[in-house]
């Protein structure tokens, strides 16, 4: 069943109008008609059942019957990513929803070699892979800030799983174990790695965890995922109940 | 520094001739002249350094000098993917030669839509992956068979971690805890899931491995990415040394 994002308030009764895009994709891509149910959500009041109202050329309502999930919230886990080239990002942010990422934040390091990215479009990518993956909230993608900005206000209670392609550092599960699953971030460089300076500067956070990724040469957004995985797996929702 | 596969013979003092794709890409690309050094592997003879020779306007030579690192072989571990949809197959591929499965093998399912691939193409993508995540072999790739005829065929001394969104099974760690390192696979269903009776099938092989990979729905191209990963963690060569 079709899965959709809304910014509206959902309750029983309630009647709300999905974006233009949306409503171009229910009626004329997806060919919805009155009476098609889909489910709805919008980070806040868990999934609901919706019936297509009336629909028009590029308009349509829908009708908010039945909540199907409560709110619920996924671990509190922050991507933080230097800029990486459009498509890789893309497929990072797409994937940091597939795996359960609160927040992606983007970074700009000595090795990035661009400093902009289209905010939007990436948002507009977390919120479709969240539709599709069943999550009900969208992970948030914060603008690009200086590596040195973000580290000089990172706070002590946060650990930050820094993958070290550079350095020695034992292997992710091995450093993992034992901690703790409150509030965390992982932390992935740019393809040409941090500068020295830079893995300095990290390591000598109090909160900062190296860790291994293995003995290959991973892409950005390899190790991005990998990253997402094990901590997951180790701390988070992958763990089972 | 450039990595290059090569298939010829590797020894002190040979001269070889890379493809002409790959001629082109050392001297027109990358505008590499003679006496210009690149690391070569053929997956059989260890990593070397060698020496642009003569360096015509589509060909080249390559002097091999020293040995940098001996053959090594990774973990025995096969991917066997359901043909998904191209784009997302070759993401697969790179991903798998990054994260070091030896084999990928092609499977046809009731719910997968295409039964052809360009095997060819795939077999680049891995061998460039390969290049440049430092692995000294190229997964081999392996075109489609039908699953019936793989699971009638599934030698019992390879486990295989089936990862079921369909079905309860314990979180990955967890499945895999305790377990032999030997010859693996790991089994990625198509975008629309194994069939019941293709489920019921891989449950009934006692090689079989179920395993949740969490919550979310994942995507083919994710679940792959997450399973490879998890299953180097526990068992294979992201344990550390």
């Amino acid at each position: 069943m079709i899965r959709l994002y809304l910014a509206e308030d959902l309750a029983a009764g309630a009647a709300v109008a999905p974006s233009p895009e949306q409503a171009h994709y229910l009626v004329n891509v997806m060919r919805l008609a009155a009476g098609d149910e889909l489910l709805v959500f919008n980070g806040r009041d868990g999934e609901w059942r919706a019936k297509m109202g009336a629909v028009g050329k590029r308009i349509c309502r829908l009708e908010i019957a039945a909540q199907t999930r409560p709110q619920a919230t996924g671990p509190d886990l922050d991507l933080v990513v230097a800029l990486v080239k459009r498509a890789r990002l893309e497929t990072i942010v797409e994937k940091a929803a597939e795996l359960g990422a609160r927040r992606v934040r983007l970074v700009v390091t000595e090795r990035t070699n661009a400093e902009r990215t289209r905010v939007d479009r990436l948002a507009a990518i977390a919120a479709e892979a969240a539709e599709q993956t069943g999550r009900l909230e969208v992970p948030a993608i914060e603008p690009p800030a200086k590596l040195a900005a973000l580290l000089a206000a990172w706070p002590a209670d946060r650990p930050l799983m820094f993958c070290d392609e550079a350095g020695a550092a034992p292997p992710a599960l091995t450093a993992l174990a034992g901690r703790a699953g409150g509030p965390w971030a992982v932390l992935i460089g740019p393809e040409g790695g941090f500068s020295p300076g830079e893995r300095a500067a990290i390591r000598g956070l109090p909160a900062a965890v190296p860790v291994s990724l293995g003995p290959r040469i991973l892409r950005a957004d390899t190790a991005a995922i990998a990253a997402l995985t094990l901590w997951q797996a180790a701390l988070g929702d992958l763990r089972g109940a």
